[in-house]
């Protein structure tokens, strides 16, 4: 259903598109649209659900022994292993979601809730609260700032080498702290 | 008119609240409320453009000698010191954010574009694209943790206090890389 909606958001503008068309598209009935999705929005979040699942469990699955940096770099590479065969796709969807204001606050909800994730798989794992905060939402900014370089069409490089060069910068950043 | 409305959404709920009972409570009409917002969420933001001035300009005018991260923190000084003396409506104001959802998506905005400005500000003063947009990205993660630990009631510490240990809880995350 999303790959429907991706090609007709793409053609002729979400604005533009019914259910109804992406229901054609697909092969489905609207009613079947429904079952899955409150509204056209909805589909391009499909599998939200599962990507934070998805980074929680690997955060959590670390050993006890590791850092908080080796934790959150397990939850960037589950995200990137599963994002980067499908980044055609990811790239039809940003650019849809870069023309639409109300998109944009719905995915800018999304990352929100991926903070709030990491931060409670790294509270789970024994970080105070203020730490946790602050991890869980350095980590969404580390991975976002990747994932748009890596939306962003010019580029050839994978997801995964661009969060660690984004972890390379931050680095840097955090080095130039002054004394 | 800002206060008006934090009074009224925090007696009697944001919803159910109109355009004609925050403009009466400020002793204005609803044709002056409309000159200024467009609704009656935006009034909540008011101000967003001048604390996304005042950080632009305070990253911009520091020394070009200076390393990024004592350009942010000129940043974080700026905003600091504007909202510490507002404390109390910072706090109703974010308990009514926090009932929500549509405000907190307009607040994610708000911090998007506050990244964005960092961001700009910080290529300006000659960092690469992706130093810029992790570094930007990074910023608004710490200062918007401590901006909830700071809005967060039982909590007695300044804003500048609580900015300065998200920035140690950075560094520590940052050292805890494997190498």
């Amino acid at each position: 259903m999303q790959e429907a909606a991706l090609e007709l958001y793409a053609e002729q503008g979400f604005a533009e598109t019914s259910v109804a068309e992406v229901a054609e598209r697909a092969g489905l009935t609207e009613r079947t649209f429904f079952r899955y999705f409150p509204d056209k929005r909805e589909v391009l979040f499909d599998g939200e659900g599962h990507f934070r699942e998805l980074l929680v469990g690997a955060v959590s699955e670390v050993p006890a022994s590791a850092t908080p940096m080796e934790a959150i770099k397990a939850g960037f590479d589950a995200l990137a292993a599963e994002l980067q065969p499908i980044r055609d796709r990811a790239r039809k969807r940003s650019r849809i979601i870069a023309a639409y204001p109300e998109l944009q606050e719905r995915e800018l909800v999304k990352l929100a809730s991926w903070s709030a994730a990491f931060e409670d798989a790294l509270r789970g794992r024994g970080l105070t609260e203020s730490a946790a905060k602050v991890a869980g939402e350095v980590a969404v900014a580390v991975f976002h700032a990747a994932f748009q370089l890596w939306t962003d069409d010019g580029r050839k490089k994978d997801l995964a080498e661009l969060v660690s060069e984004a972890l390379v910068d931050l680095r840097a950043l955090v080095e130039s702290t002054p004394a």
